[in-house]
């Protein structure tokens, strides 16, 4: 019998600040990070599941503590266990009664719980050889829908109801996994979009991003009207009349605000109006999908847990869910999410860029496709041009489509290499910036 | 020119898991904690404040690792800057725009924000000579305006309208702090109520609550129904056919089985019923205020931010709104809570209880009945007999009313050697409880 033997954990930043890359209006100057945690086992194969959480830097060692917090309740757990009822070991982190206080299912503790959660999947493909969305994607409708926690959903989605719409999607399942693997997924670009980079970047980066296929161009918004109104007009020159554009204001408004501001962008077509408010304001989202349609409204990324998404949906506040692999507790929350969705007929277009999120929400999304939704239209998962190359199994980009992994696990590790030079503060990359 | 030279930072915990004290439906055995700070300042007299936030044990070394996170953005400040402008400094820290990403504003980051901005009141008391309600009730009302982050409020409660509320009540703040620095302001008592007590225990703390004149008594429910009848009945031919009973399931139903089971235990005539489900669930609170009405709904000590509570009160899903002086960023967004709760005439009954809440909260409850909502009306502050000895200005409980505080500062400080004994894991209070 194996057990998990070791929680491993780092403290891992990359100093993307220098480039201004994933500069926006409420985060100016982002250093990309995760708080990285590896379950060790002794199984003779030495499989170990790797995850994180993401954040932008400072602050990132609270999540780390809070993995810590969390280890004791993983180490000595017997592996087969484990891997054999996931909803449980999720469940059992988010229900351990002192932690929980922490929340509940939010911040810190949580996301916390997201990397543990996550690293449990990648140790279950590794196990399985398979990769993750594909191991979700040949799980029976009741096993799928036992890796949800239905606390607090009973009054949008029961799990009977779950099953039933799980069933539905069984038929084409294996007509959609070959599907995916020979085409691949489309995506979307943040790349020519951040707030911190010149005119010049922007428009040389929309240009590339329409002859590498992608889908849909985003740019931040909300600092000033004028610069908004002026990148708008110079992105749709550069893109052509026909590619759609995306405009995120990473929560910078006031509902009124919200409103009268992207009245004022309407002229330029944006696609949808991402994270407009408050990532807490249900209601607020509501009221300004009201006040801009047909502009669509999205968000997710800052979403904290399932309980939010379930009111978002209740509510109508939202035309695209925009979930997150790490900020929710993990595979078996964004799953509940996933089904939640699905019920509601919303489209998923998953938060990814980052360190990391593309890798790990990939995996999401094309399980979506194969067993959830059953559908493509109107859903493409965010790309950015960042950090991949510290993965082993990078997010592989063809003719603007995430081609399906093929590698088991959920391509969270991080070569051995990349982790040990990133650990902060100590690590070569920061001690040759604190030497500069 | 005084300056913040050091934020000291303590993991303190107290073995209360050992009476279950406190124990309920989703918390069986806390250990309750604080993650407490003492600024320090090289002022001539030596003056520091001290806060912190509240946990139930696991898991508080992750707020200590927050409030170590923020403290960089702390040391080094003016005191007199600080001073002259707490709000600013509360959105200094709100708006740290790496730190904001482990919320924003919710969980253990954000109860850091609390120990800081208590602690920089308790200071403020301090350095007036005042405790911290009379301090408070005393600014005038753009002064006390501008505690609030008005960002996110927009489309329920203006800065102007909050002004302007604020000076409605300002002709009787003299006759209302003289009355209640005579009389007090209103408790209730959670003392007799917690799940694992004896019926014998329950009965002989229920009589002794009359006896000592609260204004209300609480019992927690949601573990059986059978067992809460009982408990009820027995509760109620203790304390007689008058004195109000509220019952508290501590967030442990889904929506529908909440109005269930509060349908049945209405024949009890429950004053309120507190947290009946997920935190994060205002829509489903709305409907649960609907479902059991006339029975009143209540929450609010897990609550994370202005913003859920200011979608709590637009969808009229409260009766009573339960604020907790550490959950969410301290005193400033407190202040905008309890002008919220005015502006949408909310009655507030806030958390206590745990360590510290009673000494840190009441100077919020003191401070709305001088200068913001003016009544005492259907409002009183929770109380439970724990652990008050070990503060240097315990609460004074007099005829079931809290008395006034009349010491400078927020009534946060720990005793010296109640702080030493009980740091985690090596005070003594844990060392013996090691050895044992």
């Amino acid at each position: 019998m194996a057990r998990i033997v070791a929680v491993d954990t780092y403290d891992v930043r990359f100093p993307t600040s220098r480039e201004l890359d994933g500069s926006d209006a409420m985060n100016p100057d982002p250093d990309y990070s995760a708080a990285y945690a590896i379950l060790r086992t002794d199984r003779g194969d030495g499989a170990a599941g790797h995850g994180f959480c993401f954040t932008i830097g400072r602050g990132n060692e609270v999540c780390v503590a809070a993995i810590d917090a969390y280890a004791p309740l993983v180490i000595g757990l017997d592996v087969d266990e484990v891997l054999a009822d996931l909803g449980g070991f999720a469940r059992r982190l988010t229900g351990e009664s002192q932690l929980r206080w922490l929340g509940p299912e939010k911040g810190a503790g949580h996301m916390a719980v997201a990397a543990l959660v996550n690293a449990a999947f990648d140790l279950a493909g590794r196990v399985a050889g398979k990769p993750v969305w594909r191991l979700l994607a040949e799980m029976s409708p009741e096993g799928i829908a036992d890796l949800a926690d239905w606390r607090y959903l009973g009054d949008a989605l029961t799990r009977d109801q779950a099953v039933e719409l799980l069933r539905r999607a069984e038929p084409g399942r294996a007509e959609r996994a070959k599907r995916l693997t020979e085409h691949g997924y489309p995506a979307y670009t943040t790349t020519p979009g951040w707030l911190g980079y010149t005119d010049e970047k922007m428009v040389r980066l929309s240009k590339a991003a329409v002859a590498d296929g992608f889908a849909m161009i985003k740019l931040k918004v909300g600092g000033d009207l004028d610069e908004d109104r002026r990148r708008l007009r110079l992105a749709r020159e550069a893109v052509g009349p026909d590619l759609p554009i995306a405009v995120d204001a990473n929560q910078r408004w006031d509902v009124p605000e919200a409103i009268a501001w992207m009245r004022a962008l309407a002229e330029y077509d944006p696609y949808w109006i991402e994270e407009p408010t408050s990532p807490d304001d249900v209601l607020g989202h509501a009221a300004i999908r009201r006040g801009v349609a047909p502009i669509r409204v999205a968000t997710g990324e800052h979403c904290a847990n399932r309980v939010m998404f379930k009111q978002l949906l209740q509510a109508e506040a939202l035309d695209v869910l925009q979930l997150d692999a790490t900020r929710v507790g993990g595979v078996t929350e964004n799953v509940a999410i996933l089904l939640l969705a699905a019920h509601y007929g919303v489209p998923v277009c998953p938060h990814a860029g980052g360190v990391g999120l593309s890798e790990a929400v990939q995996h999401l999304a094309m399980f979506d496709y194969v067993a959830v939704s059953g559908s493509m239209e109107g859903r493409m998962i965010e790309y950015a041009d960042h950090l991949h190359e510290h993965f082993t199994d990078p997010t592989r980009i063809r003719g603007g489509h995430y081609q399906a992994p093929d590698s088991p696990g959920m391509s969270n590790e991080l070569h051995a290499a990349s982790l040990t030079a990133h650990l902060f503060p100590d690590g070569s990359e920061w001690a040759a910036e604190a030497g500069a």
